[in-house]
Order: structure tokens, then C-alpha cells, then sequence
């Protein structure tokens, strides 16, 4: 009962996701195939890697998980399949968009460029390699190939192994928002074991108290409040509404973390 | 050979739904998983109850409904897990998410508040119950944990039954918009088996005529017309386009239906 | 390991496609179930074709695709199921969604009308025939019951067996924009295999360069480009970005392709 996962950035309003599934099926008839999502924003690398990340852990050690966000597909960018310390494989395009979720499961332990065709689809069209040659890859995975058959070894992958970190400046932590979810709660880079137990944070010119035990309803109704999320991250929520668009912020807008003790009390 | 469906508020953007699913699987890698809907409203309880009720019928006997729209997560709101009488199982927040859906299926056999955290994930966030208590809880039931090994028993859930039910005034019944589909078409709460053969349905002024029989091309194009839709209700229907568009109607507009034989000939 | 697809007009709001697969496991619990998409815009069966066509041939054979976008649900139009070349069932409306796709994989080998109600739901509803005739009737041929069985042979199906052709006039084709997907690539209903290895494309006055292997970095950022796509069809794409939206052009605008190699060179 082999699990494939699947991200990319196809939508759901074509064929796209079903065409890449009959591939894997066409090899792996017995796969368990689970979306992640297909909504990552067209040929946003960043996005991708991000969500892939918030994605993988929650599946069993063992998984196979496809990505493909790949504006480059048809060039000289790599396709790859890799393994991870907890045992999970990957299957993507070498452009930045695995290193992240890899190191989350423990780190590469193997890479190969995939570079052995009878592992792909008869015909491989340019713009479509998730559905001709990294569909077939995952599913002979899922059947048991080993990887070091599908491709020459690599000893590293491209882009960065984790998201921009956040710096530290006095007592204050000066972060970014990475990422607005479809409640528009507020994703920052700051991890919620980086503060105290109670913290302000200021984002747009705008101060918002949180604490590590939080939750939506912490607050009054259309209230803001900063809380740690479930992928561990501290997020800004507006209460029965959207904090991006109560702040107007998006990925990349500046955010500060400083811990409330050490405030001086209001007179 | 177990059903899981699922229904949630958390969108296709994001990888809330996989992560939820990821999670089933790691407890019970052999469920069936299916998709009831993940475009409830954000945090509209009362939305997703309807949608939960209109679609758990169709499942076999046995089913485990998971359904999760749960704005008070991580407060003192109850966790639960239900039986019915047809078999299936529910499992969600007890905030009037399930009940109406549980009724559909022959009413409430057994309920238990979730309180035993052997059956959890090893660290529950307070945000994301679905991942971290719920779905872990629907994984055990679907392996056959007695329901009673989850929690204690409790007699009562909260929230109603069923959906607001229309008054009888003289010869016309008043009820009112439940939910707008996603082709436009109004849903109300009248059942069809409270009206005649033919009937006149009025919404915000307009007079629409209706059948027992009506389908969507029963009326020249662009007309509306007063049918009984597939979860028994009746509905008002556009054809060849929104119902919703044409009468600037949304969920809660107040509707008359009258019989048709009655009325007066035109003179 | 039966195979059922699923492609419908029914969106992502509701249950409805739940439903349908709830009828489906009800009767074949072992079933593996793959969407293509639900977001065929409603009722429109020429779009659902198209979409349709894209999508089957990356299944393995004897795969049973349940293809629902049907504005006469209810009325004399034929519910049918049919069997192709390639060994894949069809079950639908007959009102032009399934021929082409029938074509793809082979063309027609047998097909009856839906006529043998002990393979529905006991129930059913006027306006649901995809929950309540064609998900039992796809469960029962997943299944193994024989095609004959559901009903009388028909000689023919309703509708074209493929899209509108391009006209060729001089060293020109003439055809038109079939689809837009969902990153805005134009989709033309000119074969690849019909051009040169160089091609040129005029569309609403813009001339589009293109080729045999041109992919989508083959041009700058934020330049159009003319390819040929996943499924055989000249394409126009926009290099990050959207040709539809760059082109102002939808489904329908016609298309001209002329081989660049005997042009007049630029002097």
C-alpha cells in the first residue's frame, strides 16, 4: 500500500492532475494517490517549496512524493528523484523546489538525475514531463525500483535547504510572512520556539499581542492574534475573518517578534 | 475495505486537506478516502452542516464521516465521535456540525467526547485538531477501535437536528433559501413531499411555477423554474444559467410555495 | 483494480461529486476512483468533450470513464454506456460528450441506451441521473456486469467524433483556439504533426513564432511562444504568464499557421 503524493501547480480546471494519475496508475495500479495541492500558483517555485514542506510530515515514513512546479521543463534543468533520511522519496524537477521538504524528513541520503528512459513514458512530450516521464519514474518506484536504476547518482540538489531565517537584533527577531493560507492567516518564518511565552509582533506599522497557547477564539470577534501554528510557524489570525486582508500583507512584508514580559507596564 | 469522507473549510490552496489525509493513513493505510467538499465556508458551521447532510446518504452503511468547520478549535468546545443508527460514524467538533446529518441516517445510537489521547498524534496543535485528534481518532475507528475506548459517553450533542423548518399559513407554506449551489440553483427547506403535484413558488417578488416532475428543460431557456431537486427539496432552478444571478437571492431569503390547482385561472 | 473516472460540470462547492462516488463504492467498494476535473463550465458539453478527450488516453486500458455534463438530465435524451477500440467503457448523456474521446482510444465497438433499471439506484431523482443511474451503472461494469445487460444496442451516438477541423488555404491552416487552459495557454485544433518544423501564428493580429520543440523558457520572460502541447496541438503560451490574457483571446478565436522557412527574409 505504497502512498504517492502529489503537488503541482496544474489548477484543477484541466485534465492535467488526471492525465499525471492514469500515468502512475498505468504502471502502479495499487498506489494510494493523496493531493496535496494543485494550487500552487503558476511556476512559483517558492510557493511550491514552501507547501511541499507544510505537506510531507504528516505521511507515513516511506512515501513517495511528487512535485512539479517546473517552469523550465524541456530545458537543461534536471530531473531528479531522491531519498531522505526517514525514507521517503521524491520525484521533481532540480530547481529549488525539494530541498527544503527533504531536509524536513531528515535530509538527502540519495539523489539521482533521472536520465534512464525505459523509466518514462514510450513518448515524453517537452511541456509535460510531469505526466511522461515523472509519473512513470514515481510509479516504478512505488513498485519497488531501486533508485540508483532510474539515474546517474548527484551529489547535491539545487536551491536552498530552508526558507529566508530570520534575524536577531537586540531582543527583537525580524522576520517575513512566507505564506497566506486560504483563511488568510499570516505565515511567518519565525518559529514559535524562537520567543517567550508571550510576544508582540509588529507587521505594516501594526501590533498584534500573541503567545504560544493561542488559538483563533483567544480574542474577541474580528480581532487580531498572533498564535504558533500547526506547522510550528507563528501566524497571525484575524478572529471569523482574514488577517491579510484586515494588514494587507503578503508573502515576503517584514514582521518583528519581541517578547511582551520585558515591556514596560502601560501607565 | 473502509470509507473515510471528508468535509472541512480548508480549501484546495493549501495542504491542510493532505496533511489531514496523511494522517488517516499513517493509523489505517487501507481506508478509502473521498472528498465530500473542502469549500464549506470558512468557519460557516452552519453551512457545513447542510453540506454534510446533503451528502451522507449516498454512502454505503458503515461509512466514518469525518467533518471538521470548527471556529472554536483549542477552546473548551467538545471533540467528538458518534454513532447512527444505519452504522455509520461521524467524528468533528460538537457544535451543530454533525447532528442533522446523523438524524439523516436514522438518529443518534452513541456518542463520546474525545478524551482519550492514546489515539491522538503524539503532539495535538491547538489549531489543527483535524490533523492532530480527529483524523488519527477516524484512522483507530476505521482499524475497529470500539467506539467506547475513545472517550467517555455523553447523551446529548449540540445544535439542531434539522434545518429550520417552514411555517403553514392557510394554504401556503413559508420557508426560506438554504443554500446557493454552485450552478446558481436555490435550495430551500420545503420538502417536495409537502406540496402538490404543481406549485407556485415567490422569492423576492417573482411568481415561478413548478412540478413534482420539472427538470431543468422543462422551460424555455433563461426561465426559471420550481423543481424537486435531488436531496428531495425544493429548488429553483434557471435554465441555462443562475438562479441565484437572475434573483439576487442568496441563503436565507424567505420563500412562499402555494398550490397551483387552487389558484384562479387567469382572466 | 478497476479504473472509474470521473468528469462532470458539478464544481467543488458541493457534494455532488461526492455523492457520485458514494454511489459508486456502494456498489463497488474496491473501486480506485481518479477525477479528471469538475470544473467543465456548466453545461457546457462542447468544453466537457474537449476535456474529456484530453484526458482518457493517459489510462491504462479497460479503464471506465463516467463523464457527466448533461443540460437535458431528465428529458428524452439517451443515457448511455459504450465500449472502444482500446477496451475502456464510457457511461453518460448521449448528447455529444463521449464521441471524440470514444475516437481517441480507438473508436466505438459496441454501446447500448441505459434501459435496465435494476442496475440503478432504487430511487431515482429527475435532476441527479449522474448519482442515481450512471454512478450505479459505472459500479455494476467495474463490477464485471456485461455491457448488454444495461440495455438495448444502439448503432450510433449523438454528436462529432472530433473538433472542428482547420481549413487549409495556400501554405496556410485555418483553424481556431479550442480551449484556454488554466495558465492561459491557448490550446488550437491544429495538429502539430500538420506544421513545419518552423511555424508562424497569427492570432487577433499578433504574429506568434513557433516550433516543433520549442517549450515554455524557449523564448524571454513575457514572450509568446508557439509550441506543440501535451496532447498533440499547436499551443500558444506566454512565457510566466497568460497568452489569453496577453492576447485577449477565448475558446473559439480563429487561428492561422503558416511554415516560416519560405518566407521572404526580413530586409
Amino acid at each position: 500500500m505504497t502512498i504517492i503524493t502529489l503537488l503541482t501547480d496544474y489548477g484543477a480546471a484541466d485534465t492535467y492532475v488526471g492525465q499525471l494519475k492514469g500515468a502512475i496508475l498505468a504502471i502502479s495500479p495499487s498506489v494510494t494517490l493523496v493531493d496535496l495541492t494543485h494550487s500552487v500558483p503558476a511556476q512559483n517555485v517558492r510557493a511550491g517549496a514552501f507547501l511541499l514542506w507544510t505537506g510531507v510530515e504528516a505521511f507515513p515514513p516511506g512515501s513517495i512524493h511528487l512535485a512539479v512546479v517546473d517552469p523550465g521543463v524541456g530545458t537543461a534543468r534536471r530531473a531528479i528523484a531522491a531519498k531522505c533520511a526517514r525514507g521517503d522519496f521524491f520525484v521533481g524537477p532540480d530547481n529549488g523546489l525539494l530541498p527544503a521538504a527533504i531536509n524536513r524528513l531528515g535530509g538527502l541520503t540519495d539523489a539521482v538525475e533521472l536520465t534512464q528512459s525505459k523509466y518514462w513514458s514510450p513518448r515524453v512530450y517537452p511541456t509535460f514531463h510531469g505526466r511522461d516521464l515523472f509519473a512513470p519514474v514515481a510509479g516504478h518506484l512505488a513498485r519497488g525500483a531501486p533508485l540508483r536504476e532510474l539515474g546517474e547518482g548527484i551529489a547535491d540538489l539545487q536551491g536552498p535547504l530552508s526558507f529566508p531565517l530570520p534575524n536577531e537584533r537586540g531582543d527583537a527577531l525580524h522576520g517575513e510572512i512566507l505564506h497566506v493560507d486560504s483563511f488568510g492567516t499570516l505565515i511567518t518564518n519565525i518559529r514559535g520556539d524562537q520567543l517567550a511565552d508571550e510576544f508582540a509582533l509588529t507587521v505594516r506599522g501594526r501590533r498584534i499581542v500573541g503567545s504560544q497557547t493561542a488559538v483563533f477564539e483567544s480574542v474577541a470577534e474580528r480581532m487580531l492574534v498572533g498564535l504558533v501554528g500547526s506547522a510550528g510557524l507563528v501566524e497571525i489570525a484575524l478572529r471569523n475573518g482574514s488577517a491579510a486582508t484586515e494588514l494587507r500583507a503578503t508573502a515576503g512584508e517584514p514582521i518583528t517578534a519581541q517578547p511582551t514580559r520585558r515591556q514596560a507596564p502601560v501607565t
